[in-house]
């Protein structure tokens, strides 16, 4: 089964909107184990998009067309979608009965232009799931079948899970489940970890099942992702267990976490478990250690707060890296402290040297690092590493 | 002229990369006034590259394809390119050479593999600019041509503003010059701006010169931009400044600053003009205000640092953001010092409600902000407004 993504929008190819519709819509087929080989993008022009549905439909077995299913004279996906049917587009009363209401309750004013929104071609169903107030479409042509979802990622995201992935799924008569495990490491390069995993990808190539891939993700790390493919939901996750226990016997403490686990949610969990309390001295860093902190909900107990500002002068970079250290356990209390100050120009150091503290329990660590890449990646990098400096140091303890 | 963009890379449509690429080449050729009417993504596989290069040189006057010229097996552009034009692909040993000298500079070993990048279609070009180890190629075919730019975006932006981009507008014989203003506002919102500026792109759309559009761009403001297209670099200028006079006279002191000119950049230069100093007490905002202040080099003479803690409980939500902005006064010997505090829950707000405060040269400024969104979104929009609320009282003052 072939599925192609048709993203509509001028403003897509003008580069007003990156297209990260088709991205996230490629990795939930994959994800389903619906192939995509092709994903195309088109204004909002009425033969082009013909054109562009047209030959997805003769090249691929379904087709997910994204965007101009708003209220607009320029929103015509319906239109076109009518036209490949061959078919009227006809106002669907019930539906635009929905739209009136979805207006009044919250309390807005409906332009006559919304009801637009309530045309389907005859023959196609409405998508249940409607977060919004435009209709996603399910329209089934001869074996084929062309699925619109409105361009607000929201919207369609919830389309696309409730009914258009299922429906691939069923129409593919794939019954087999596909699952995937994100292991997340840091600490080695990603040169390293291709070495360190060549040989098990190798050998999965094999079978091509499971499956292992890595991405550097900045501030984020570098994930080790492994997809399975099974009859169960049982088999899956025990095939993903023994995947990610070879992964971990491999990448040894550079793996702080899973899935959605970022090194900040794993530090503090460490430190809550133990009743220990965080602060910081953002020197080179910034706010941005903090920032990410406290994206979190509910971090405080735990995170008792950060000073940014410069340091001061010290007799070295590490005299000065501890004194800031310091300065900022007795501002907040905490029992672990972290600093970085940019080593650059000072006792002989490169570009990309970054003096990295942290005192946990009274007890001082410091690591030079040091960082490809411009003063931006810099920071992110150094973020990451000062947490890593204490996660590594805690379950070492 | 008509310009098509392939980009080329299975982890594309897996959704493992999100294809920035393609946008910014899209808005490249828009302000180049190339016309570009499909975008395509395709896997790293030799029929179906071959299939979407065939069919955007029927469709369009040249290509561009973007990924593929790697060392690796799954680089093959080149190959599909030969293929295309109908030629052979000849190793070029001056290239080679060169390529083997750019390993022994950085001190890496050369794979043989990294030989392949000196391949090249018999009778196309090599493209000038060359940031990395793989060259990008010009491949003229009749009177179309077909180009091959690497798919790391620092390689691909190079070579096309210094060979793609021109080549394409000598092809096209434009000598005409497009030149853009990003007009800056903060404190209108998107519908607002729309109603306000609405008769003025009316009378625009009739000849469609200059153009307006905006955008809203999170922490980063609205942004409105003007594109105008002349025969001359003065007359374009003329018509942006003509343009932008308007655009100012609309939307008054909303506008804050032009193309790369951040709130923190017009904020920072009001303060130092004035030899003031800005300080900052955390609170809702975690650290955000801070590392938005200090990614911009050596700011730290103007901002004087900021403390990221939870607000110590006052008797109103106003007397508790007033003590934080004084905690911070006192902590960092400021002229302007910043709070804010998420209001929710308290004193009968809803959510999203945020109280803003600053205290200008001792003098007490508080408001209450509603902002629409998630915590993400209402803590970014709390930093623009704060500087923004800072902004107005010193361009007013």
């Amino acid at each position: 089964m072939r599925c192609e993504v048709v993203a509509i929008g001028t403003e897509l190819l003008l580069g007003v909107i990156v297209d990260t519709n088709s991205s996230w819509i490629g990795e939930q087929l994959a994800l389903a184990g619906i192939d995509s080989v092709y994903q195309v993008k088109v204004g909002d022009n009425f033969q082009r998009i013909e054109a562009a549905i047209r030959q997805a439909l003769e090249r691929s077995d379904a087709v997910i067309c994204c965007g101009g299913l708003g209220p607009t004279q320029d929103d015509i996906t319906r239109d076109v979608i009518a036209r490949v049917m061959g078919v009227d587009l006809r106002r669907d009363e019930a539906m635009a009965e929905h739209i009136r209401k979805l207006f009044e309750a919250r309390g807005r004013t409906m332009s006559p232009n919304n009801l637009r929104q309530a045309d389907r071609p005859v023959g196609a169903e409405f998508i249940r799931e409607m977060p919004g107030t435009a209709p996603g479409l399910l329209c089934s042509i001869g074996e084929k079948v062309v699925y619109a979802v409105p361009g607000v990622p929201r919207e369609m995201k919830e389309m696309m899970t409730g009914t258009v992935i299922p429906d691939l799924r069923r129409r593919s008569g794939q019954s087999s489940v596909i699952r995937s495990r994100t292991v997340r490491t840091w600490g080695l390069s990603e040169s390293r970890i291709d070495e360190l995993l060549t040989n098990r990808m190798a050998e999965l190539d094999k079978t091509g099942n499971p499956t292992i891939a890595f991405q550097a993700s900045g501030i984020d790390g570098i994930k080790v992702r492994l997809v399975a493919k099974c009859d169960t939901e049982t088999a899956a996750k025990a095939m993903l267990d023994a995947e990610e226990h070879q992964v971990r016997a491999v990448l040894g403490e550079a793996v702080f976490g899973l899935d959605e686990q970022s090194m900040e949610h794993v530090v503090l969990d460490l430190l809550a478990a133990r009743g220990m309390t965080l602060a910081a001295f953002e020197t080179f860093t910034g706010g941005i250690l903090a920032s990410r902190l406290t994206a979190i909900d509910g971090t405080m107990k735990t995170f008792r707060g950060a000073t940014v500002a410069p340091a001061e002068a010290g007799a070295s970079l590490e005299a000065e890296a501890k004194a800031a250290a310091r300065l900022a356990s007795r501002a907040f209390d905490a029992s672990v402290v972290l600093a970085a100050i940019e080593a650059v120009g000072r006792e002989g150091h490169a570009g990309g040297t970054v003096l990295l503290a942290a005192v946990i329990g009274g007890v001082e660590h410091v690591e030079l690092f040091k960082f490809p890449g411009d003063r931006v990646r810099l920071r992110e990098y150094s973020v990451i590493s000062l947490l890593d400096l204490v996660r590594r140091q805690l379950i070492a303890a």
